[in-house]
C-alpha cells in the first residue's frame, strides 16, 4: 500500500525512511529540532503521513531510542563475536565510542523523560542491548548483578563526562587512546 | 548599604539569600523554573534587586554551580578528615549520595551548557572540589591522571544512572546499600 499517490514510499519503507531522517536531524539539531511535521518535509511526504507510523512525537522518540539500542546491541555482539583479548576492555571502549559517535541518540536512549518502565518495547530493546555485557560479567546470575551494574557505571560515567565536556582533553591528545587507558586502568 | 528602603537585606546577605532561595527553587522546580524575577518575588525584594548581584540568569546559574561545588568539596573534605577505613569507597559513596540528595544542583554542576573553560570561577570551584579525590588516587601526579579519571567515571556514572532512573531498584531495596555494594565491587 502506498502512502499517497505521488509518494515514493511504501508503507514499510516510509517508517524506515522517517527513522533514518529523524536520526540525521537528531544528530544535527538535537532533540528539540525533531517534530513530525519537519520530518515529513525532510522526507518529502504530506504532513499527515508520519502520523500513520507514529502517534505522537513521544512515539517517534521512543522508536528512535529503540533503534539506538538495536544498533548498540549489534555493535556489542560484533565485538563479543570477534573474541577480543580483553572482552571487558573491548566492550567498554565500544560503549564509549558509540556514545561519542552518536551523542544525541545516546542522550535520548538514556533520557529520564523516556521512562522505560511504562514502555515495554523500549525496556526490551535496552535489556537486549545489555545482555552481551551482562552475560560477560556474569550479571545474569543473582550474585553477578552488582558486578554488572559496576561495570556499566564505569563506562557510562566515562561516556557522559566526555559528552558533557567535563574531562579536559589535552591539546593533540587522542580521545580514543585516553578512553582505552582509562578503561584498562579500571 | 541597604538594597532598598523597605528591604530587610543588606548588600552582602541579599546575595546569599538569593542563592539559598534559588537552590530551593532549583530542587523543587528544576532549572527551567529559575528566573531572576521569580527569585526577587520569592525573596520579597524589587524585581531589579537581583540584578545588583547577578548580571543575568546565566550568571545566577554559574553562581549556583559554584555554590554546589563548594558544598560538595566541604563534604569530600569532611569524609577524608574522618579517616575512613576505605577512603575510596567512602568518598565514592559521598559523591553518589550528594548527587541523589541534590539532583538538580548536581545536573547543573555538570551541565554542558555551563562551559567551565570560559568561566574561571567555576573551573576553580570544580577543581577544588576534586582536589581531595585527586590527591587520594595520586591524580595530582602525571601518572595518576588516568587513575583519577577512572575513579571519577565510576562514581559519576553510578550517580547519573541512578538519577536518570536507569538502574532498576528492587521493591524494598535500600538504594544507599546498593550504592555501597556497587562501589566496593569496583
Amino acid at each position: 500500500m502506498s502512502t499517497s499517490s505521488n509518494s515514493p514510499y511504501h508503507h514499510g519503507n516510509l517508517r524506515q525512511a522517517l527513522l533514518e531522517a529523524a536520526l540525521v536531524i537528531l544528530e544535527q539539531q538535537g532533540e528539540a529540532g525533531l517534530g513530525l511535521r519537519d520530518l515529513a518535509r525532510a522526507v518529502g511526504v504530506s504532513p499527515a503521513a508520519p502520523y500513520r507510523h507514529f502517534d505522537s512525537r513521544a512515539a517517534l522518540l521512543e522508536a528512535l531510542a529503540v533503534t539506538g539500542f538495536q544498533r548498540f546491541a549489534a555493535r556489542m555482539e560484533a565485538v563479543a563475536a570477534s573474541r577480543p583479548h580483553d572482552p571487558m576492555a573491548a566492550m567498554g571502549k565500544t560503549y564509549v565510542v558509540f556514545a561519542l559517535q552518536n551523542a544525541n541518540l545516546f542522550r535520548l536512549m538514556f533520557s529520564p523523560q523516556l521512562k522505560k518502565d511504562s514502555r515495554p518495547g523500549l525496556r526490551m530493546a535496552a535489556d537486549a542491548a545489555f545482555d552481551t555485557l551482562r552475560h560477560l560479567v556474569g550479571g545474569d546470575l543473582e550474585n553477578g548483578r552488582v558486578r554488572a551494574l559496576a561495570a556499566w557505571a564505569k563506562v557510562h560515567g566515562l561516556a557522559v563526562l566526555l559528552l558533557d565536556g567535563q574531562i579536559a582533553i589535552r591539546s593533540g591528545e587522542d580521545t580514543e587512546a585516553l578512553v582505552e587507558e582509562i578503561i584498562s586502568s579500571l
